[in-house]
């Protein structure tokens, strides 16, 4: 693998989940593949999850880690070229990039969409950037649009927990007081997609995401009927991804927080989402807190996703 | 050992200061057990010394680290059940210490008293409710009411120092411009009570420290009669405990400054403190440079007393 | 090799420069010598090449690596002696240095001129404190008045690029619209009179640099006849130097920029610059982007250089 930005780099999902067992059953076993390879964190946003994930990850595989913290405030990068750089920012993505790459073997980028410019995010301009100018393997800590560790790590903890072969897995929206952008359900979306799972996706009207990240799933916005005979409740907040609305709040109904009325017309649904979650606003106590909620160990799984996009860009350098 | 946060997990003190022995004259003879173990640095509050020699206490044992600076400003933790999270705290404790917890194998915690709610400071909530969720060993790097990483290391200094079986250790209150919190006196008084020695702590009126950490000492107003033939003494400020002045500034009399004068009285008294120290406030300028002043080798000897709970924390995994 | 702040602690510079080769040829040969040797990177001030360099060029050795950034604005160390500590210091330099110089084997400190005291800043008050209070070996990561990491990689990558035993190296002062340091120039004036090229300054008048530094070097006020047959452009800006106008900018005239037409003048002459630059202000799009721009491989030395001061001071302990 050279760079992981989305479902489409892994390769056959089968094999991908037969590489994570390995990866969790013995953590360590690949030590030598990273010896002396030096990973660069370069976080544009805050992290918790993506950053110790990733990073404990690259430390069983044996590599050194290098964490960078780009407060936006403080170290502006120019992106436009031609610019007379008499402002306030001080270097050129171009020179910025290619000198990051020349101080690591592989490159992890944490950059979210800004609801500034619709194309811009949708383009993944800083992502590309990366891959572009670095010289080096890089892949998706968050981007604009796509967050493929976390949703890797979701299939894994799907196989993990399903009863069936194929899972009805539900998608669910649900209130929020700011403004996400869609990386985590357009991501999601799209790896359960391509796991061929019975796939729905439900969300007040206006919320639609874009057709290319949900694909063959089912648009509900009876969330009622969505719910109904649910192997998986994934909940999840965004603003609207439709134009003229991107990047707004249309709604904060808490109808829509996954509570035990709506749990009870499930197959006994395990409860998924990403964390940090906003307790009585996405989920009520009630739920989160029951033996069938799964955060945790979905959360537990990051390392192991990460594990197994490290060791596959590890095995392609 | 499972926790460490007070000088009651350490167990027997005489087996303690023969193990901070054994690994001050050897510091890399364990690193086959922290091999493949992470040890996770979670700072509430800024730190020099603890971050750097629990850090390199880690290292030395061959631990991978990882570095967690919470800044409460940007990340604040809901700690309340219940909550309609639909203010400034995006996530719960309830989620983000297990998951702090699934990513390493030892977690370091630096949580200081706040100085707002004397029950919540006094109860450790924060620290509680890591050693409560997370699933791993916890250890205290300067919690609300103890610092017993500083008061082992300052055990280990003064059984390196001392000429006598019990030493006469003098605590005394010093004058500081800013409310500090009482951990560090609660501490060394409760392992200095531990070890047996003469202790006497002597401050102002209305100084008065929790009887929970006084226990056995003399409590001396008077300041020349507590110097008088101490082989240690030991500086420190701390705001008020006693109701209804809890956490507040009672005085900031320079009379209570160590000085030489005061020195004199002594039993040509080693000086202590477990920095940061504001010199001519806490300390003159005179006592602080003379040779009698020991607050290096006290400092130093924070990474023996971090790789001693460490090491012990590893055998007991 | 104990400290490393100039040119004049590298010894020889050809022995230097043969060492550069082996350390660039086989990175990891000499991973026994870092061993449970700790490198503490103390930042004063930002940096992107020199933390990212300076720390993989000690992981390339074996070292453990520990970094503290110290927030100017939240951790204040007081350097004057006798003062009464009752502001916004915490903590005397006097205690800090040798505590963190006991907590690890080298350490690299980055502290600029801050333009208050000339005197200060061409002392290299904070660097010196290091070097006499630490107890440890230190190394400039740029200091208040030379950057020598920096020019000893510039000095790699001339020989690297050079086609002529002699070649004509010319350091163009460039606008920027911000006063900066001398330490740059300062240092690679230094470099290449050590190193013997023929070495050609040319800058506005009024911008003259420290007769120290300029050495022997040809100061050429007229930038066309500098420019005319030289094999190197190395471009900076800094503020002026000399009396009455320390710190100032005197011109932002982009009749200095580095562009084609002035590189026309030149044998075809390789552009370098120490980075951030600011593209359209130092140097022109054109001139940066084309294929005599070596601003990358440049950059790229800095591993080199950090890895070689980092060896000779391990041979050193």
């Amino acid at each position: 693998m050279r760079n992981f930005t989305s479902v489409h780099d892994i390769g056959d999902l089968k094999s991908a989940l037969a590489k994570a067992k390995q990866v969790k059953e013995n953590p360590f076993a690949d030590q030598e593949l990273g010896k002396n390879k030096t990973l660069l964190m370069i976080f544009f946003n805050s992290s918790l999850r993506t950053r110790l994930s990733t990073q404990k990850a690259a430390l069983n595989l044996g590599m050194n880690v290098i964490v960078l913290d780009i407060n936006q405030g403080a170290w502006k990068l120019e992106t436009e070229k031609g610019v007379i750089m008499d402002g306030d920012k001080p270097e050129h993505i171009l020179e910025a990039i290619p000198v990051m790459g020349s101080y690591c073997d592989v490159i992890g980028v944490r950059s979210f969409a800004q609801f500034e410019n619709k194309a811009s995010d949708y383009n993944e301009v800083i992502l590309n950037q990366f891959i572009q100018y670095s010289g080096k393997p890089v892949f998706s800590m968050e981007a604009a649009t796509r967050h493929p560790l976390q949703s890797f790590a979701d299939l894994i903890t799907i196989e993990e927990y399903k009863k069936t072969e194929k899972p009805k897995v539900v998608l669910t929206w649900a209130p929020h007081p700011r403004a996400l952008p869609q990386a985590v359900p357009n991501s999601f979306a799209e790896w359960m997609n391509a796991a061929g799972y019975e796939f729905v996706i439900t969300h007040p009207k206006g919320y639609e995401l874009d057709d290319e990240f949900v694909g063959k799933a089912v648009v509900e916005y009876d969330k009622e009927k969505a719910y109904k005979g649910a192997d998986f409740i994934y909940a999840k907040n965004w603003a609207a991804y439709q134009d003229p609305n991107y990047g707004k709040i249309l709604s904060t109904d808490r109808a829509w927080t996954v509570d035990t009325e709506k749990m009870a017309l499930t197959n006994n649904a395990y409860f998924m989402h990403c964390l940090p979650v906003r307790r009585n606003m996405i989920v009520s106590d009630e739920v989160i807190d029951s033996p069938q909620s799964i955060v945790i160990p979905e959360a537990a799984n990051r390392v192991v996703s990460a594990q197994v996009v490290l060791k596959e860009i590890l095995l392609g350098l």
